[in-house]
């Protein structure tokens, strides 16, 4: 038996975030939407003291052959020692036997790329195919790849940016013309942004939702990425309300860490319409979209079936090109 | 940064089971019961198409270096490739910065190490001090380790065993005589055991409980470490009822997983007696055994901050020793 060690550098080697990446993680939403796989509630440690959480992710998925257990870890002091909060790693395990196949020590940089192809197939599945100007709330590393995602699957040709910090948005725009080919404009709203944009991605922490009813116009496309806990909010109850097709990766987190909740509390929820899985759109047992005149809404948390599906990817990758340490136990 | 990679041979190297191992261990203990650990509930990922379950337990103990994750798997059709069904490993993540310093690829070792550990303490705890006459049920791996571990506390001279396998039984009898160095008897029922012995462990995978109330008698100490699941019962609720002192690792856990759920669904918990979570024993919080005539019984189901405790006590020795691969980040 023997173990296979990845570092962070082999991993950024080896994944990318390129229709491939996105491909590789489309499985995880028609394995969710088609009962093949099982995906337990996420384990969370809470160490009010250090002001820190770590939390754990797992999945099966049917026909891959390896499962993912995958730690995430927020310690929100470390910037006062000059270190990075979030960091975390995924452990392989053989989907047969149970035995550990490899360790992907990548600091989050899989979840990462996991999270930014989800934005892409959300808007793959739901956006009208002409759909070609981006917008996006928040500045930081999910707002870059989102942005690089979408381009690989809508014809971009423009992209709105807003973030609480003017400053970082002039940053983002300058950065993401270079890197993009582009143009790229920081606006002095996030109502800027969405009156002009097609496809909207929401990538904040926000705890007040920002995204307003009145903004939105028929034909858009919203993702929204950034609530991944009960206390965040980003797109106001209202607004939820007044998308015409609602979907999500997983209904129960969104009630509970995602947009249904505050939606669902404020009581704008029609027992009516049912949330739609992503995967069901994924697969074709649901329609997405079904008019160009549509709001689309996908609300994304967070699946340990999107972690398996990167990490399994992530070690085909490794093997192909022959790459890591192997450690004979 | 930097990951320190051990596996299973070096870590039996470095831990054996021995009286720093079991002192190791105590901590995990005091911390639940001083309110210093936070030990979230298990997740269990059971994959019922393969007869597979992998549980992931973690915990903080507070004053403690790191945290352990730690996944236990149990595909329970390997035997037919010829592999063990059990395996497993630990992540240490740093308790202060949530960084990643160790994996230790133990396969189970450390688990087992934890396990007896844990039934050394229930006795050092509960049994008479000149309690001399071991008995275990089961003649598997821990019934093995747990009189090994139980005479490093007590001043065994002689052991009596049984299994639902004679010959298993007969097997563990010739070896553990040589092994520890005293009588080890074989016996044709369980009942022989228990009426013999003065401390009693119960290693059974049983669903049908085996120990009765009416082969008790007083001054005697069990520690059911058997079951760790709901359908799991080794201890039959009338002798629950019966026992004067009943003590766990973990309350919740002892309804969900251990003899407390049986003993519960017979009505026979009096409301009245609280059961004691040893860690308060230990702490001398609360009494154990009160007089020479009890008779105790520790339910051990297993905890996450075990699993802590001993991590990272085999990382402080590799670091003592100079041992394992280290991976620059």
């Amino acid at each position: 038996m023997s173990v296979q060690i990845l570092t962070e550098n082999e991993l950024r080697g080896l994944v990318s975030l390129d229709l491939s990446t996105i491909d590789a993680v489309e499985p995880a939403f028609r394995a969710l939407a088609e009962g093949n796989a099982i995906q337990p509630p996420v384990l969370a440690l809470e160490i009010a003291d250090r002001n820190a959480e770590i939390d754990i992710k797992t999945a099966y998925i049917n026909g891959l052959p390896e499962i993912a257990i995958k730690a995430s870890s927020g310690f929100f002091d470390n910037s006062r020692r000059g270190l990075p909060s979030l960091s975390g790693f995924m452990a392989l395990l053989s989907a047969e036997t149970g035995q550990m196949k490899a360790i992907l020590l990548d600091n989050g940089y899989l979840t990462d790329m996991r999270t930014a192809a989800a934005g892409a197939l959300a808007a793959r599945a739901l956006a009208r195919k002409e759909a070609h100007v981006g917008g996006v709330l928040g500045t930081g590393l999910q707002a870059r790849l989102q942005m690089e995602a979408l381009k690989l699957v809508r014809p971009l040709d423009r992209i709105f940016v807003w973030g609480r910090r003017q400053n970082a948005a002039l940053e983002y725009a300058a950065e993401m013309q270079k890197r993009l080919g582009i143009p790229v404009e920081a606006c002095e709203s996030a109502e800027a942004v969405i009156r002009q944009a097609d496809i909207i991605v929401t990538t904040t922490p926000a705890r007040e939702p920002i995204v307003q009813a009145e903004w939105l116009r028929p034909g858009q496309h919203i993702t929204a990425m950034g609530s991944d806990a009960a206390y965040k909010n980003e797109i106001a109850p209202s607004a939820v309300a007044h998308v015409t097709r609602f979907v999500c990766d997983v209904i129960s987190q969104s009630y509970s860490l995602g947009e249904l909740g505050p939606a669902s509390a404020a009581g704008v929820v029609d027992p009516e319409r049912n949330p739609i899985e992503l995967g069901k759109v994924i697969c074709g047992h649901v329609q997405g979209r079904i008019s160009d005149h549509d709001i689309t809404l996908c609300d994304l948390t967070g699946t340990g079936a999107q972690d398996t599906a990167i990490a399994v990817h992530a070690l085909a990758c490794a093997h192909n090109q022959n790459c890591g340490l192997t450690i004979a136990e």
